[in-house]
């Protein structure tokens, strides 16, 4: 099991030491102080560190660390780059429990800097002091009125609220602290900037189960390490706190620009996505979507099963929220016959009742009739969400609007999703934001929220919270290893098929003779015949394969073909023979297996269709392993394939079922043999219903010794 | 030629009549009179008409618009529904010019309004006077500081401006109006809600010429007649006007929801698009986007080879625009070697002064750094464009940002796209709207709109201005038209045939040793056998096809196995024999080709990739005819099909000219032959290159004379 710290006393500590503080205003110790002493209600110990200082704003200051009586939970260091090591040292041998070091010019600003954290890290592991930072602004604990921070903002963005934030860089994060504009506080920031010791997944893990945190949102430049943040999120999963995440540094550009920023790892944006997808952590990709989608988990429990309501006073306005639902494949909900009654006397003749409801202005100049038919809507048994998607400002009457809604969310308990689509925010706005009925800025934006919002409570449904996956498994010394480097076709189709994998029946022949037999002895209608050899990785590159033979004279000469291409286009390569191998008939449809390890998490499946399919498609979808028949069959159902092989036009139905259970077989030969690098099977012939699925093609390639 | 009215004594009258003037505040007919009184600076004749009334507010009024002297350009029309059309006559009787009804009740209220709006169009034909409404909140003409409104909140939204904005329903373009907070303004908007005449097109095609707008923003919810779209958009491409469009009523949801508000069809939105697209009319999906996307056009030309720099003084937040850039396909700026020199010089050791440009939290504390740094990025001559995201407000430190952002965009003549990302505007969000550097609220926002903004450069520098598109033409009398109905396979082959399009050699048996005769005759290793009848349209789903018979024997065998299994299948049906067609040999590629009538925009071609994928990929693209070479090639393009034919992954490179040149000759079919409802071709085999493509399978509808 993978270790956590506690890190409530980090969060909530009963004593601190200012390492650096200052009584010069605006410098980063005395704003810190400031924070610490005028704008947070934090009652434990307080110890100022400055050796040049008695006293700084009345409060006693003391030289050194070392000088402090009593416990320490936390010191915060905020001093010079070149003096912050010696001061670690010292809260170390001081027993402190956790050091925030604000200070930056290490690990970002080249090799010593990167030298000095390695220290700091052999700091933690021979004392056990945690070490938050550093290069970072400090933990902002906004619900306990505690900030632990240089910011001159922090007095500014500190709105109570149900949000923890970890972040890795600072600007972003601010970012979500003033989304309070729009009704939401985050409770919890932490953030620690270079993260030679606590990371992101520590904080994750901490939120998982602290009482005032409902919602975790992170921004992510890279996961340190993999396993850690798997175990945090499957932590937060258990304890039901949804995970919303921005991971940055997706494309090239942006991998460019957050390596230049920090030394986090940018891993493949693909894996990283399949990854969240399968520990149900909610990606999303911007700021926007981030504070959308965490305030609104943060304002209901979905059940993924939610039916909407579309009200709005504007038609063209209710069309384009009806588009965005029908687009995101959302569904509407259908009004019981006593709604669309009462609705029928509501509202005017000219009113469009049935979801999505347009109202007509009528209910601008009658606000009350306005509350009403929204109050209707929103308690159909039918309705599990609400979206009121607002146009624009028309002062009083749309605050009035504003003012309803309001009244409205304080009646029900199901959320209320209002989009404020104008750039006037009217007094209708803060109304909205105020009352914490969260305004969206866009009706695509609340769409797209109200989607991920049913997604993971899908999500939360069906996920298997027994399931972990398995990580780059360490070499088992008492067993036989595959050989290192490229396994030959053949032995890579005997270990499928030592693990349950049908493979085509086939032998090697060594002479032109041997293969007219091996034809006659297989029986078969026709055979491909593909050259052996460990050297020749491309085999149809160099003439080696040759498909459709139909008769022994033919397996003859095609040997000789073979070994002629091969002889001239691989010179010095040991053939070992040519492999005559039956051909598949009756139909089948081509899927693509392969296997590729994640240094972070592990290996990797990739499973998706075939032919040009993959190249052009890309219609992959990917899983981490171990794999069970229901994950193989989530995963086939992220493709095109899946519809393919239930029997699309007409074409009979594949053996679904023959192709789950090869993805399990698969998964557990990885897990038998660690040490594959790579295998692909391409293609895995998956044939009709009940006729099981086989393997066509097969390269696997094993890491050298040295390799880890 | 399409004919459109000169509008501009609409949006700029000389005479007024409000009939239906009040002294009523809060009435309609009082609203509009203060509109035009006290919030307009309107120069020309005013006159009230109220039967009731001596004088309103001072100002004469006659009992009716007969009573008026002197010509009327403009009379609004302020009264209640059932008095509307006797006002209309009495107006059309005085020969004004036109009339604006705001009165709703009419087409969307039921059968009733329905007749009176027929009316109203035949007062049209009749008398020339062009009706703009009913049911509509008026014409705002900002730039002209003219409200032909009766909405309270004239006065309140309008900022003079380069937008021009056409709707139909009014709530979403009063939110377009409200984006004056952002610093963009709307100088007119028209809004002629049910358009019984006055129509969207017409509105685009006045504001392509009107010197005071340079964008054209519109929101759709149908376009009631395709030809008058296509010829406004046409005019306004001409006098490089940018149209910027949202169309509403795109799924299912929407079209329901979009249809009980007006009466417009909501054409296909795929249709739609493809129209968009070819017209160079930038699509877009919320209303935020068609401010981002119109600010910006309005602010700048763009060529479609803009180069982008990215500045900001966050690390993550640079990483995130860059992920976007690169996600959306757009190109990042390489520095020329003296703007890295002195961005060296200007910023830290730990800045990432390379594109994108982290220059670290720096320039908070020196804002006059950022400025310096932001002009050195600026004036780079690689550069093109240049995206500032702000991630949060940070009081006075921020504001100055946003000044040096002001500072530099007044001395640069590339736009400058802020993204103020934060919920808190601060001062920086208004200093910047205040400068007309509209900024964006989300980077993603920020990028779509500049990937919009290279797109439309790229599509003015390419498009054909000269060529139109062909409607659907009226049948030529003096023609021999195709019988209407089903056409058999082998005639619509026949007619491709003369049009230049390859078709495999095949003769008719009808018999058995025919089969076989044939077959001999051919000469080629295996054919086809397919039945012939006209009313079997799935000849494969009653067993009438059989493939891949390669002896004279086989042939007669599955003469008498088709006819057999059709006489079963098909009882009743006349059978004309069986076709023996060659089968194609030799390698090539599945396309697809189809024509369709669209309702609105005539004929359309869809072409995409065969098998599978256009089936589970709905890999297609659609384009309006006639077909160019060029515009054929362009369509390829757009589809992964192009790639595939190019010479994929080692695959030969397929005959690409000979596909696009099949598509201009289907084109010209189309053209000679306006009766044909539907041609598809599916497969049409693309061979390798210089080889040419042939037609394997067509089926062709032809209308019935009286569907037209």
């Amino acid at each position: 099991m993978m270790q956590f710290s506690d890190l409530s006393r980090l969060m909530l500590p009963q004593s601190i030491a200012l390492v650096g503080a200052s009584d010069r205003t605006g410098s980063i110790g005395g704003r810190t102080l400031e924070n610490l002493t005028v704008h947070s209600r934090y009652g434990g110990a307080m110890h100022l560190v400055n050796p040049g200082k008695k006293e700084i704003n009345g409060l006693a200051c003391v030289p050194s660390v070392s000088a402090i009586e009593g416990e320490l939970d936390v010191a915060i260091v905020a001093v010079k780059a070149d003096a912050v090591l010696d001061v670690l040292d010292e809260c170390a041998a001081k027993r402190v429990k956790f050091a925030i070091v604000f200070t930056s010019g290490f690990g970002e600003a080249g090799e010593q800097g990167k030298q000095a954290e390695a220290r700091m890290a052999e700091i933690v592991r021979a004392s056990g002091m945690r070490i938050y930072g550093p290069n970072c602004p400090g933990l902002n604990n906004i619900n306990a009125q505690l900030g632990m921070t240089f910011s001159p903002a922090y007095q500014l963005d500190r709105q109570p609220g149900p949000i923890g934030l970890a972040t890795q860089g600072g600007g972003m994060g601010r970012t979500v602290l003033q989304a309070m504009a729009r009704g939401i506080g985050t409770g919890l920031w932490c953030s620690a900037g270079n993260e030679v010791d606590l990371e992101v997944s520590d904080f994750i893990h901490y939120m998982a189960t602290a009482d005032d945190i409902k919602v975790i949102a992170t921004n992510l430049e890279g996961i340190r390490n993999g396993p850690r943040f798997l175990h945090a999120c499957q932590h937060a999963a258990r304890h039901g706190k949804p995970v919303v995440a921005m991971k940055i540094g997706k494309s090239e550009y942006g991998i460019k620009a957050a390596q230049s920023h920090t030394a986090a790892i940018s891993g493949t944006a693909e894996i990283n996505s399949a990854v969240f997808r399968e520990l149900g952590v909610i990606e999303v990709d911007d700021v926007d979507e981030l504070i959308d989608t965490a305030a609104l988990l943060a304002r209901g429990r979905p059940t993924g099963k939610e039916k909407i309501a579309v009200f709005c006073y504007s038609g063209g306005t209710a069309a384009l929220a009806a588009d965005k639902i029908g687009g995101s494949g959302l569904e509407l909900a259908r009004f019981a016959e006593p709604t669309l009654a009462r609705l029928r006397e509501q509202l005017p003749d000219f009113a469009a009742i049935d979801n999505p409801v347009d109202t007509t202005g009528v209910v601008l100049t009658n606000p009350e009739l306005g509350y009403e038919a929204l109050k209707t809507v929103a308690a159909d048994p039918n309705v599990d969400l609400v979206l009121y998607p607002i146009p624009f400002d028309y002062g009083d009457i749309t605050t009035k609007a504003a003012q309803s809604a309001v009244r409205v969310q304080a009646e029900i308990d199901k959320p209320l999703v209002v989009a404020w689509m104008s750039d006037k925010p009217g007094q209708g706005f803060p109304t909205l934001a105020e009352a914490g009925v969260v305004p969206a800025r866009t009706v695509g934006g609340a769409v797209q929220a109200l989607r991920r919002y049913v997604d993971h409570g899908a999500w939360q449904r069906s996920h298997d919270a027994a399931w972990t996956p398995q990580l780059l498994a360490p070499r088992l010394p008492d067993r036989q290893a595959l050989p290192a480097g490229n396994v030959r076709e053949h032995e890579a189709k005997g270990l499928l098929q030592a693990h349950g994998i049908t493979v085509p029946r086939s032998t090697i022949a060594t002479s032109a003779d041997e293969a007219a037999q091996v034809f006659e002895r297989l029986g078969v209608p026709s055979v491909a015949m593909k050259v052996v050899s460990a050297g020749i990785l491309h085999k149809s590159d160099v003439g080696g394969v040759l498909l459709g033979i139909s008769s022994a004279r033919q397996a003859a000469e095609a040997y000789d073909t073979i070994m002629s291409a091969v002889g001239q286009a691989a010179e010095g390569q040991t053939i070992d023979g040519v492999l005559v191998e039956e051909m598949l008939t009756g139909p089948f449809t081509e899927i693509v297996v392969g296997i590729q390890r994640d240094p972070a998490f592990g290996p990797i499946c990739t499973v998706g269709l075939g032919g040009i399919a993959i190249e052009l498609f890309k219609d992959v979808a990917r899983g981490m392993l171990p794999l069970t028949e229901a994950r193989a069959h989530a995963l086939i159902a992220q493709t095109h394939a899946a519809r393919l092989l239930q029997g699309f036009r007409g074409k009979p139905a594949m053996d679904v079922e023959a192709l789950a259970q090869a993805l399990v077989r698969i998964s557990g030969l990885i897990a038998a043999h660690p040490e594959i690098e790579q295998l692909e099977i391409n293609p895995l012939a998956v044939r009709p219903a009940g006729q099981g699925v086989v393997a066509l093609d097969a390269l696997l390639t094993v890491e050298q010794e040295d390799e880890r």
